[in-house]
């Protein structure tokens, strides 16, 4: 059942998002066949932070929008990685704050055993804070799921 | 108020996980003057996750373990990073989980205007899973205190 | 104190909506003098499912609206069935999900001592999902309180 | 994407906790193929709770022990599944409280359109309360997830 | 269904353990008929607060210990009460602290409308904290429910 | 690191809103020369609610509005005075209920040793209940930081 240490989807997805100039980072996704896409969102809303990551994700065939299963897997990620940004109540606006995020959604196979098949990893990370510019700190989330 | 985009601490603490061969990164902190260190902890209990880190952080002069502002500052953002790495209850094995967890707390001035004083990150990269070898997946967690 | 197992009010509330073709079930809650009812409520808002609840509660006399006590027991039954539901955060639409729920309310004496007087049984079943046709799965809350 | 309304994974779960006297409901969801079983687990630890639905999940090869996929599907339905029991933190004796209940794993196709595969559902059912004889009333949960 | 203004018992729960000098105070509720207790609980483990809270109601005839639905009304005004004091999850020593608190349960009838009946009120009081002398700051709860 | 017992911080927040008709109590407070002010927020929405308190405590120079560590301090110290009013989920409306708060913001330096520099602590007081006059309960709420 072992991850693979040189394929560790989270790692992987962390720094899409970390090390944006890294261009080997790219390839070596693309070279063991992964799939993956990146996104920008920013709100006071987390329906609509789900929604820009699964349209992304939708939009990059990174999962099959005519399947639940896909969706389902990818939905609880989102949320996961939600619950690392906003660490307590799954709650922006509401609670008087926004975010500015960047994310990344990984699918790939990260175990050594090819039995264990494909899984998605989501991760969230920017900023979070009031709604007065500059008045925010960092912030990150990783949610990962079996596809 | 503006965070500076070259000293994003959570960032650092993140880099300081995640990209571990790469020398420069520990470079730049020392040459910016902040302090930091690096930690490991496996267990199944909260409870050692948040002594191994605060302990790391007061042997390696991160925080001044004489004044309990500094303590609470840390502990709190121990506590938001657990909630990254456990995405909706602080429990671990209690909910008959394990974790086996990076951990990096950096120390530093992140914004431009210099009022803003100094800042604490603690990030958390590891994996989380069924206390079974290999049944585990990976999992992050970031929480940021103004000190 | 020991509950009357022929009298169990959650699994009566429960089967009320699992077991809608079944007509002794109906007879036999009216046999004990019990009072219940049911309903439907589809929403992507968790007000409008406690206030559908709470309405046909109150328009079918299972509580009596002119008793704050009355309608504090079967708010708390309410958010713990709704807790079963949402499984983490009492959130539907605010993180892109919605609801098509069956509920019923009972009341009655469920425990041998009569001493322990009258109960609320709060039961929701239903799918939740994306707000996508048929992307959704089941999903079930209990709450019980004294009245 | 719809659920065949004669195949709902989650009403099957809770019915073979609720009727446990119906030989029909077991007959049925062998004739279609499906896989569950039963148990029974009291505790006042929610990481035994957990160990019991899986060893049971194992032992009656509901789910393969040797994939970490398949665990993990379990696992997240067996969490999902103890919020609505314990309606609010997953714990149980670290709030003076004990559990008595009554368990099912069913492993089935509850979509008509078998692209979207085998779902797992967890239902527990029975009683949580002080730990003292008869001081408890009924609780119940039920987790789903794509397998 | 208004409040009596002069007889909020949350107020005079709090003001018990505030106010600890005032005899008035006192003297207000034994003239009302109001019963109520006070007591003291150093823990790191909630259920021992729990544990101290409804042996002193029980003890000091608060509720009457015979009857769940007093046990059932109690149970849940401490945990309201314990989320203010720990203030996101009901966890003590688990996440490496402790508290020393103060407590007082009222029961009482605080509505102008006497149909309204008996309700209890449960404060805690004091230091919340790293389990290291002085390392601590206040914190409160109060938790209400009907009898 | 003691707390000074004679300048316990949240003991005096919360007297701010308990003993409204205390004037030695303002005396005392200004005497030590802290800062503190009062206010209140009727609402259905959280967010309101942190507003209400950011504002009065920003015009009544309780922060320095022009740096974010102070935002920060206040912002999480009102989250936690707010769990203690809400007990489990943030949320107010949305849930179907609604406050009306006394709130108070006190700045000082509780602790004996003055290297602990000012802490801030966020009181709130008041009903809290249906959207319907009388038909509420009341609640308390306290949020300690360092700033
Ligand atoms: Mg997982
Ligand atoms: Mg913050
Ligand atoms: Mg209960
Ligand atoms: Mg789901
Ligand atoms: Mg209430
Ligand atoms: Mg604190």
């Amino acid at each position: 059942m072992a991850l693979n240490q040189n394929f560790r989807i989270g790692r992987k997805a962390l720094l899409l998002l970390l090390n944006e100039e890294d261009k080997k980072q790219h390839e070596r996704l693309a070279d063991a066949g992964w799939c993956y896409c990146t996104g920008k969102v920013g709100s006071m809303e987390a329906h609509k932070v789900v929604a820009a990551v699964e349209t992304a994700a939708k939009n990059n065939q990174i999962i099959n929008k005519e399947l639940y299963r896909e969706g389902h897997a990818l939905y609880h990620a989102i949320i996961e990685a939600l619950q690392g940004v906003t660490r307590g109540q799954v709650q922006i606006g509401s609670v008087l704050r926004t975010v500015g995020l960047s994310f990344s959604v990984v699918r790939g196979s990260p175990y050594e055993n090819s039995a264990e098949g494909e899984w998605i990893a989501v991760s969230l990370y920017g900023t979070i804070g009031a709604p007065v510019k500059g008045a925010e700190h960092e912030t990150i989330g990783l949610g990962i799921n079996h596809i």
